[in-house]
């Protein structure tokens, strides 16, 4: 069935919506992008059908022949949703695969996504260890002591778990499984130029550890694949500001890791 | 194809392990229950095979005819792999749903399900807001403001979602959506369980508000199912102690809300 699709998120930042945005420019596949509306569809009064929902992105799925649309939020539901429907789910030209490993492949890269979405998180609340609803000024201490816990042992963990499934991937394609990129690897490759931006000093000493080349391999792969390699080229791409990867100095000091 | 399945996670503790266990239990079929050679298998250097597991709870997935096993973790990846497999997808008894549509009554199940398990980690984190790795004690100060906020703004924001979620389903069926209990509601209910337990101030006044009947006729309704009923029974499920929802009475004030 041919279906239409909107990415409904907040303007002017990249957020958790560039994570499905992403997927839609690797597969080179037309969608809508807008905030149009976004406050009236999603939250407690959201007007978006059954079921509610908490917060955006929202995915708007247009099917032919329905009168309806129906929403979707939640970004690894909406990924998991998408990857099979725009080539992305790793089982592309694995012909062999019967339905079954198919699925267990499908399953595997929801692991690897929700992992690397978990580091997504727990670098937002980095600057908002105590309330996502009170300004960062205001828990700069605690903020303070969680960053040199995610600089010192939560981003170097979750590196070595991500450089170990590429090590490991038998298809040995540089990306996290299977022979060709999915969703996972695509919010790798955010998550990495993210850090990047958000704590350069760590990145720096990241880098020269060498320990994690082939996160960094992976990164520089996602960017040369042709739909996000035109992405980036179109200058669309919303830059790093001031949301999920924010650069506090003080949260990245010269000797960081 | 017919499959056998391991569920690993710390013996001792609900902890996410409950979330699968539940899923085994409202659907009747036999699973191992075990911590045997969980630190072995998961974490940096884990032998589960690729790709690499960060985190239990770890799900052996053996397919009848394969030589080896796989293994699957990720609470989400886990359950939406699980959820057609038991029944527990929101599919059942909706003959007159077409592929795509199921498809989309699948994704929202997830979606509901990332939901709630944002709603359990911010719990988790409200005791552990500074670093997972640094005691409760080494951040009272921090917990308390974080304590504050989830009670007054995060749970009754996520539950009055919830609550539209049950009052809006179609079915009207007392669940999330759909006609029969799903994955989502399994994790409601220990949810719902697991604030009481931790937050019994809170509890009370958001029960005596009557703003979330939804919610609380939900989590009745999951206890009586027949399979989770012969489960309570048993006096098999593990108390709350220590782990995700932990009682801390200065987290908890008599005028909670």
């Amino acid at each position: 069935m041919t279906a239409s699709y909107t990415l409904l998120y907040h303007a002017g930042i990249p957020g958790r919506g560039e994570y499905v945005r992403l997927a839609f420019e690797a597969a080179q596949v037309a969608f809508t992008d807008t905030n149009k509306d976004l406050y009236t569809l999603t939250g407690v009064n959201g007007n978006a059908g059954h079921p509610a929902h908490l917060a955006c992105p929202l995915l708007k799925i247009e099917l032919d022949g329905d009168a309806k649309p129906f929403y979707l939020s939640q970004t690894p539901a909406i990924l998991a949703y998408l990857a099979p429907r725009l080539g992305l789910d790793g089982t592309k030209d694995d012909a062999d695969l019967g339905s079954e490993h198919a699925d267990i492949r499908r399953a595997h890269v929801s692991q690897l996504t929700a992992t690397i979405l978990d580091l997504s998180n727990e670098i937002h609340d980095t600057h908002h260890p105590i309330s996502v609803g009170a300004y960062y000024e205001d828990q700069k201490e605690a903020a303070a002591r969680r960053a040199e816990d995610l600089r010192k042992n939560r981003i170097p963990k979750f590196f070595r778990i991500f450089d170990r499934s590429i090590a490991q991937n038998p298809a040995q394609s540089g990306f996290l499984i299977g022979k060709h990129a999915t969703v996972a690897d695509l919010v790798l490759f955010q998550v990495v130029d993210g850090i990047a931006f958000a704590f350069p000093n760590l990145t720096k000493s990241l880098r020269e550890s060498g320990d994690y080349k082939g996160v960094y391999a992976l990164r520089d792969q996602v960017a040369a694949l042709p739909g996000i390699k035109a992405y980036l080229d179109s200058g669309r791409r919303a830059s790093f500001s001031n949301g999920i990867f924010r650069h506090y100095p003080e949260l990245d000091p010269e000797t960081s890791a």
